[in-house]
């Protein structure tokens, strides 16, 4: 796909949501006095609806789907789905390794994903049909050829149910699992298309949590799915799987379907 | 401690481990290949020597204690405790949320420490009787009044033994285990000493891994001890907490030992 003038707004969408984001960093955030679940600061709301302002202006009839406002129904069969902090906790313990997530769906499959780093300045930029780039730069994601060498990430096995976190458990245990690194939320999918992870699994995604980490993973030349193997869409059950080697799919949903009994013989 | 010639070694200590990890960043790696439970870096190694070569030029009768070469006995009763990349795991996963940590002992107890990271650009600077530093500006911890208020860190429950992670457990337990944060390694400390995280509790560390920690947090407001309490030296058994809020120290301890069935009473 040419998408020349959305590839041109996300970088202005991922901009303005730099200079809002970039002052609230260290700072103490009025949410640190809240008890809520999943911390909102106002860096997430001032960066989102800044970005809602630049695709109103220009695309009219998208639709847009925000983590703190909503979605607007569009006219256009093109969905931008747009998550101003993924890692929030991240972002409130000041670790650079949130992101902005921009993605644009077309017919509920993203064909544009940008994972952008304000505080570090890291831009990772997927489409479909061409290179994912680090900064302007063409990365790719590396070979597995063994399972038991895979490093494999997740946020955390707090964000498992019990059943989830046995799957993840069966499959960490086939993998290298001294490599294994915990946190990092959607940085993970950039280090792997980046070459330096193997495997990312986790469970309980949003749309926006993972719509604009399709195109850069898959454009590097890795895989993405549910935990059924299924293409990622906009009705996908939110466990997500994701391979720098294609080549291991089976051998992944193998380990995982091994743990929870199904019948692969 | 006035330490002036210490701090300014400290710092070229860590220009030096700068220039030999910062081209090995994100690239493959011999260990890649390895299978190896602690993987170890061209740049590990090469940071480390680099260091050890500084430190014998200016404080040759300082002994030295290095992750990756070892012991260097010492005549003056000061020992020089340097780990080039804590969070090697981190590294490999292209994570710039490693650091090199260098600490200075005086008959066992850590009196300097500096937590650099490479990437970033970001130093932390503790030294006893002083306050900590974040590039140069004063940073100190938060105060956290309830222990359900607190935000948690550790680097990822395949680092306890399973009596140590039910200890975990049980303190996380207790916190807004919302805010916890898995992976992260020293960088945990560091954030901490920024007031942005108000618990770290690791265990398995080795006096490389905690050594730097203790005058950065000490430094900044916060208390730094042992699973029992006890202040961290060269014989410390590995357990380790970090608060920001001293205040907390006995109910996290209650916390802990609740779950083991230790004889609070």
């Amino acid at each position: 796909m040419r998408l020349d003038a959305e590839i041109a707004l996300a970088a202005r969408l991922a901009e303005a949501a730099r200079t809002e984001i970039r002052p609230l960093f260290r700072t103490a955030l009025d949410s640190e006095a809240k008890s809520d679940a999943s911390p909102v600061t106002i860096a997430d709301r001032n960066a989102e609806a800044a970005m809602r302002k630049l695709i109103e202006a220009e695309f009219s009839a998208d639709g847009i789907h925000g983590e703190e406002y909503g979605v607007k129904e569009g006219k256009s069969g093109r969905v931008w789905v747009l998550d101003p902090i993924d890692g929030t906790t991240a972002f409130l313990a000041g670790r650079p390794i949130f992101a902005t997530l921009i993605a644009l769906l077309v017919d509920d499959f993203p064909v544009l994903g940008m994972i952008d780093q304000p505080i570090t300045g890291e831009r990772w930029l997927g489409v479909t049909g061409k290179p994912t780039t680090f900064n302007g730069e063409a990365v790719t994601t590396r070979s597995c050829r063994e399972l038991s060498q895979a490093a494999i990430a997740t946020t955390g096995p707090h964000y498992f149910s019990q059943a989830e976190g046995d799957v993840f458990m069966a499959l960490a245990a086939k993998t290298n699992h001294k490599r294994m690194v915990m946190g990092g939320d959607c940085y993970n999918y950039a280090c792997l298309a980046s070459g330096q992870l193997d495997i990312v699994c986790e469970a309980g995604l949003k749309l926006h949590d993972f719509a604009a980490l399709v195109p850069v993973v898959e454009g590097a030349g890795g895989l993405m799915c549910d935990w059924a193997g299924e293409p990622l869409h906009a009705g996908s059950d939110g466990t997500v799987l994701a391979l720098g080697d294609p080549a291991r799919l089976e051998d992944v949903l193998e380990a995982m379907a091994g743990h929870e009994g199904h019948d692969h013989h």
